[in-house]
């Protein structure tokens, strides 16, 4: 099966000390979207083709471009065909938007002095912390990753996808994205939040198929999202930001293990036996 | 063991059913890295700490603004710790050196008309093709994972990083990098054949732990390698620039097994028998 996701190429396949075979291997697609606002180019990310409207919506909500659906006014793709590669956005105030403040997030200042402080600036966005007190059972987590995997139809068949997923605080699955990049999953699942008025995400639970970097977990913040859980392993400043932040972050979560790294306070597990 | 590379926090660990029990945890380790070029800022990225000069050095070569270490005049890191969170290239030349050629590789022409055009070009290169005919054994790629695993130090202990390791065409490892981001590791890989004058890197053969999309390939073609293996999957785009570039793209390089995308010619396998 082939859609814009993916793609059958011819590949020889070894084993070995035989012959190499010919045969047909499906890949997983990469293509260029350039995302811009009022015409103006705002980026362009490596992504796998499908949902673009909502990766170019989520992204705008992650680069704290706009702050929910009322902001924005259209998202148009050039061309007819399933390889449009630019998403236009228009805003309801395009006069609010300054072109000249995008820089930041990729050039920081020039200026050294206090090194570390203008570096973070350039990449930290100002979101507010998470304040809701819910929380939801170990138990709960612990089945999602099971509900996940078949829904991952295009790594099933390629093996070259991330996936995320949303799911509400009983545990049913809400929503899954899956593309080449793991920023881009994450960006398309927001941007289908935002583009179904869901935004904010205040009581729903992110799950990641893969690392937690502190850019997830940002990203996650932008969104609303309280909880964030991993199959596999969170980064430092993933953990400190979510610290900060007031998020849950669960890393690990397999079998009927996890680590609880921040945050354990909305994750209820059974008390204590003495 | 903790280095700059990785920090261990407390965190709970949760054991389906069981209370949840404090335990130290190591992480790898993720901290911003301002690189500059003549005091300009030209990127900040997420990184692991450690080998930052390789990793500017790198940088520089695979975003096409330093052709050799001939182009480097000295690499320096402010402040005295390890903490060190900007570095700074200067050039034999400077005057050749044009901050506002920068911008090209995030923002592009924002006129529309020929819309993929346009944004391929922002995202793509131009390095010369592979021209070389050398080939190596299908059975010494087949043990190149085996040899790789030992060395990756710190994902063993915290599973949060990729790694990309450099080996000559008899097998044998010549380099190790490991990083949180996948295009660092590669970035420092490649700075440290730049920084010990090794650069082009035309007999050797790239191995990445994880999956392979176009900027790998691209970035490995800037550093002159002809051979790309990987234990994951490729993208399409990832294919395709491999056979343009005349490289030879392996993917799903596990067990006795490898899928070969591109380039078949440098793997010498046995004959057919009828």
């Amino acid at each position: 099966m082939n859609d814009a996701r993916s793609r059958t190429e011819s590949v020889f396949r070894y084993v070995g000390g035989e012959a190499p075979v010919s045969r047909p291997d499906e890949i997983a697609a990469e293509e260029p979207l350039e995302i811009r606002i009022e015409g103006h180019s705002v980026a362009v990310v490596m992504r796998t083709p499908g949902h673009d409207r909502e990766l170019a919506a989520g992204f705008l909500v992650t680069e704290n471009l706009v702050r929910g659906a009322g902001d924005i006014f259209d998202i148009t793709q050039c061309g007819r065909t399933m390889d449009d590669s630019v998403v236009n956005v228009t805003l309801r105030n395009p006069q609010a938007f300054d072109p000249a403040k995008l820089t930041r997030h990729v050039f920081s200042s020039s200026s050294c002095g206090v090194c570390s402080k203008a570096t973070i600036d350039a990449v930290r966005q100002s979101f507010a912390a998470i304040t809701n007190g819910l929380a939801l059972c170990a138990e709960t987590l612990l089945q999602m990753p099971d509900l996940l995997r078949p829904q991952q139809e295009t790594f099933e068949r390629t093996g070259g996808l991330h996936a995320c997923a949303l799911f509400d605080l009983d545990g049913k699955l809400q929503a899954v994205r899956e593309d080449v990049g793991r920023h881009n999953a994450l960006d398309k699942l927001i941007g289908h939040g935002l583009l179904t008025q869901q935004l904010p995400l205040r009581s729903h639970v992110l799950l990641l198929s893969g690392r937690v970097s502190f850019e997830m977990m940002q990203k996650a913040l932008a969104a609303g999202i309280p909880i964030v859980a991993a199959i596999s392993a969170p980064t430092t400043l993933a953990v400190e930001f979510a610290r900060e932040s007031n998020q849950t972050l669960v890393g690990f979560l397999r079998g009927n293990t996890m680590n609880i790294y921040a945050g354990a306070e909305r994750v209820l597990t059974p008390p204590s036996v003495p």
